[in-house]
């Protein structure tokens, strides 16, 4: 059988039952992370101006914009929560391939949950399916893929997406295969637009295509036969590898979910042990900015050549300087997305530490670790060695962690008792009668 | 200056005083041509059913599905005549680029006028900057890109498509290049969909995402600034030749559009020729099925390798075969997509005749060329030489040809009354105060 035909089946006929709680649960992990950064974005240029270009031409307004008031018809919801989920570079990653997974497939569905009612268990099912195949088609063409200039969370989100929104559409096996087929007709994305709007746009783009192709496949649209090994197919024209097996080997037995990692911090995740040692170095000794004299960094390499701008000018460059980060985070006891905010980047106390923060590169630190020598004004030295970053593989964020990434996400845009009433459906997913709700409660007001 | 701005400049500065004149009549006649494709193939499952899937969802329905009854918003109007254009691979042809360049533009700025006023001579402006942009583009990617699997007619009609409604938006510069960098974040489409429903689809959803794009940029979504030349541009990223003189040398100079060819008949272009031969021997001798004992045709040896099926079974199979075109063509006096029925693929004098004719390839026949030697049953033996066939470069098909295409496509959907006004308004586009009349027009009804 082809693989495209083997991956239809496997997705038209497994059952939600098989799928390990542990899978489950991470699923409901992706969900409440990748709810909390759509939120978070909610106010970004990027989503004001792209609803602005499309809200007067929005069909029926049976979708929510999660964070803002406003309604739109179910692809422009799937194209801005597909966006604003990106936007501050916050959302969840599949180390293996890169994916960013949870972006281009929760819109989709969500949307699509907002149109006909869907159970919790058959979404989070349909989800653990759409990152499956995204994952998976990547596993098969990366990294030469995205080596080549494709930005992977777009360009195969797409298949993510038409997956999990063809399964919740019921869609046969043959209208299954056509669905691949047109996603392959839909997959784009550059990473020629890194530093504009147009990279997060990104996964929403690939989200409401891949809703559309599933749609077009249930009312029977033909697709090509051999979406993804056919010789012209997308995964074959945009790479020069192609390995058929991670396609189609252990579907079912191996879940791309339970590779899934969350970032606990707003900016590149080279820097991510800095702050995270700095951080429980603050609360440790109960320090505050003023106490600091000097910051001394034993890093991995990959920090002094990415992330080491000495006198950043706003909140965006600040996310290019671990000086930066750490001082910001050592004020803030977090590193969110309001660490990087052009007034945090001019406060006086941030930049006397920043200026006083030092990095070097040493061999035999890993990119999840970090060596800290901090000197008091007081004139003691504190140490503090990081093996594992949170948020790493092997030191993943706890549920209490996420749940204090999305609360820190939220505030200012949904009331604290809306936000702690979205963490209980999320954590709860499985068990909803309709995923409808968990839109409503995303929604400043419903 | 980059080549991309250096683009966007020529695109939101050109006067359209300053178009030759012969340009804006290939314009009007691309636009004729373009307009009865669409309509031609409007009744097609392949419309059917995208619409079916998409309908409920539309937006505010100002726009007409050309042909039909039912309106849309302008999203799912220029989605849907891209997808008809391109369905019976009838549309127009830029021989250098093998782009079909209307199918992606048109629909797009057709759609907008019917959202804003927009005069005719603007129209014909912005439409021949698109054309200019795709096939400029293309220039500078073709063959390599084409060859690599991509179908460069949704590919780089989506840049095609946001260049001509940005100009219509009234986009300044740096607006324009970042219209071209979110257009460059939309563009897909591969040949692995050649043979389904996904195909015809591409220039529409080209359409759909490059007048998505114009729309975005009017409203400041910020795009990449070197869409087209920066190393991980699509350009760049999808073709291992780039040539950036072909998109900046001679802007305003030279026209795409001066290069465009139309297909006289509903197949395959290598048997044009013979199709051509066929239908003068019949109309200068006056000839039915019935008179006729065998053909021999000595034709370019491309035509035995692409299309000399000798036994169809279906309509698209006939598509294939020179037999069955030539013999349909003498009884039907032309061969639009009428000659490809089943029922004519099953008609006796036809297959009598397909089965008496017979084509043996000869060095010195060119691709357009072809030699007929027709046996009557009543012994008279005839000879026919075409030297370049119908819709050739060199032997382009006359406005009355392309009144006739039209008028064939228009049978049976529109009445014989409508069908004149909308040639009367292709032919005059240029000076139409509003060009929504056009769309109004192609509609059943209004």
């Amino acid at each position: 059988m082809s693989v495209t035909r083997t991956l239809a089946k496997f997705l038209v006929t497994h059952k939600a039952v098989n799928v390990p709680q542990a899978v489950r649960h991470e699923g409901a992990r992706a969900l409440l992370n990748w709810v909390g950064c759509a939120i978070g974005a909610s106010q970004h240029a990027t989503i004001k101006r792209t609803l602005a270009a499309l809200n007067e031409f929005s069909g029926p307004r049976e979708a929510t914009i999660l964070g803002r008031r406003e309604r739109v018809d179910i692809f422009q919801a799937a194209l801005l929560n597909g966006a604003s989920s990106h936007t501050f570079d916050f959302d969840d990653t599949h180390i293996k391939t890169v994916i960013h997974p949870s972006a281009p497939v929760l819109p989709a569905i969500l949307a699509l949950a907002e149109h006909q009612p869907v159970s919790g268990r058959d979404f989070l099912h349909a989800f653990l399916l759409g990152v499956e195949t995204e994952c998976r088609i990547g596993a098969a063409i990366m990294p030469n893929h995205y080596n080549a200039g494709w930005h992977n969370t777009a360009t195969l989100g797409v298949f993510g997406a038409a997956a999990a929104a063809g399964r919740l559409l019921k869609l046969n096996e043959q209208q299954m295969v056509w669905a691949l087929g047109i996603a392959g007709s839909h997959a784009c994305g550059v990473r020629e637009t890194f530093g504009s709007m147009a990279k997060p746009l990104h996964p929403g783009i690939a989200a409401r295509n891949g809703l559309t192709a599933a749609l077009m496949a249930k009312k029977n649209v033909v697709g090509p036969e051999q979406a993804i090994e056919g010789r012209r197919s997308f995964a074959r024209v945009a790479s020069t590898k192609f390995d058929p097996a991670a396609i189609a080997e252990g579907l079912g037995k191996t879940w791309a979910m339970a590779e899934n990692s969350y970032k606990p911090y707003a900016c590149g995740v080279v820097i991510h042990p800095a702050i995270n040692g700095c951080v429980q170095l603050r609360n440790e000794h109960k320090l505050k900015l003023a106490d600091i004299a000097r910051i001394d960094l034993k890093v991995h390499p990959l920090v002094i050549e990415l992330c080491s701008r000495r006198d950043p000018k706003s909140g965006l460059e600040g996310k290019f300087s671990i000086f930066h980060s750490c001082a910001a985070a050592i004020l803030l006891n977090e590193a969110g997305e309001a660490a990087y905010s052009d007034a945090i980047v001019r406060n006086p106390a941030v930049v006397r530490v920043r200026d006083n923060t030092h990095a070097t590169a040493q061999a035999g630190i890993a990119e999840d670790q970090v060596r800290i020598t901090m000197t008091l004004r007081d004139g003691r030295v504190l140490e503090k060695y990081v093996e594992h970053c949170v948020g790493s593989v092997d030191n993943p964020m706890s549920d209490t962690d996420l749940e204090a990434k999305l609360r820190a996400q939220c505030k200012g845009i949904l009331p604290a008792v809306r936000v702690e009433k979205l963490i209980a459906l999320c954590w709860g997913v499985g068990r909803l009668k309709g995923v409808a709700e968990i839109a409503r409660v995303a929604a400043p007001r419903s």
